[in-house]
């Protein structure tokens, strides 16, 4: 038995998310081409399930397999070739049969693109989210930045119920790449569902003055997910990178 | 009478260029928005008459129209709402009648992308040309590109027979942007037929070691197309601004 681990990016516009479903999953596609190539059922796990329509730049994936010799070079290749070009394999490794994506990982790291101008360029509509109602103030949303830093309770910022919304934020930055273009880098341990794009939605929020930095404590203390931000759209989410011990 | 100048922005995925044709082209789906606002036919002059696949993100266009009073913000929201999500018209501004967007250029800036890893990331796969068969030596083409610099007769390096090829290059800039993507920035006042794509093309057999410096000067002297290199893809190149006296 061999523990395959696969780095991979993907394009989540035309995409129904990771996971299987009724439709068109990036799980199913890769899980179809180790099936061509290996001739045994794969099953995959993901470091992170990215929802429809999010993208990934350093996806991490691993998948048992009973091959005894295996070429990996020949399966990166092969990968590639068969699968749709809105999916990569970046890199594929032999790792000790016990790593596993999800549990072995110490944090991922997010980054949340805004585009902040009247009209919305073509080239960005499928990878930002657009915001033309109000310049957004980034100095007031960097302030804001430092309530989220922490080991704390994150209900209001979850789109389920949890028994136990404890998190950890390692860092969170917000800056601008370009006079039009924010973005909004978030490393953390491991996340509620949709809990990154509710605190984009909340610093937006922060940035056109409509919560107040005293407002973003009230919210943690009260746990209400109303009283946050709304949800940011999912095409503006990238996962960029899973940290492990080992690198 | 009345002259329209208009900034545009287009993703060229999923367009047959600028020019009608037998297909669905740029200039063709804004004539129609313009149609349906003015209520009147209306004739496009494009600064550059970019291929099918190429991109834009400072094209300029005219037109002009018998409207006597006219609303330029609210044309502006109409015609983003009207086009498709590809365009964009990032600004309107009235010219003095003469105003012609070819004659009147003073230059046009162009930059194109090349990909240069073994994998083709997902996101850049529409933007680049994925080039995965050497690591480019990016210092052999930054001295190759002194050889196009300046008012030189480019019959080598276009598609077309021309009866004068002489043409000026002002710029010609080649920098990394990252470890594996490669930018490729040139300004000239006007250019041939595929001029732009066949200096990149042939930048690229520098930077894999093809073609020596001599040779470059050898194919300038010998005006012969079959000298030069290939034809760089047109869904890695940009026109990124035209520029004009007044600005």
């Amino acid at each position: 038995m061999k523990n395959i681990k696969l780095t991979i990016a993907y394009d989540g516009v035309t995409f129904y998310g990771w996971q299987k479903g009724n439709h068109l999953s990036i799980e199913e596609s890769l899980e179809k081409a180790l099936k061509t190539l290996l001739q045994e059922n794969i099953s995959l796990q993901a470091a992170s399930r990215t929802d429809s329509k999010v993208h990934a730049k350093g996806q991490i994936v691993n998948f048992l397999t009973s091959q005894k010799s295996l070429d990996l070079k020949k399966l990166l290749r092969g990968l590639n070739g068969l699968l749709p070009k809105e999916i990569s394999i970046l890199k594929i490794e032999e790792k000790e049969l016990s790593f596993h994506p999800t549990l072995d990982a110490l944090s991922k790291e997010y980054h949340y693109f805004i585009q902040n101008s009247t009209v919305q360029p073509p080239h960005t509509r499928n990878y930002s989210w657009h915001y033309p109602y109000k310049k957004l103030d980034i100095k007031q949303m960097q302030k804001g930045s430092a309530s989220f830093i922490g080991k704390k309770d994150f209900s209001s910022f979850c789109n389920k119920n949890v028994s136990n919304g404890e998190r950890e934020i390692q860092s969170l930055e917000v800056s601008h790449l370009t006079d039009e273009l924010i973005c909004i880098k978030i490393i953390g341990k491991s996340f509620l569902y949709n809990m990154v794009r509710i605190i984009v939605g909340t610093l937006v929020m922060v940035g056109n003055y409509k919560l107040s930095l005293d407002d973003l404590e009230n919210i943690f203390k009260q746990k209400k997910r109303s009283l946050a931000g709304p949800t940011a759209p999912a095409h503006g989410l990238f996962l960029m990178k899973v940290f492990y011990e080992d690198e």
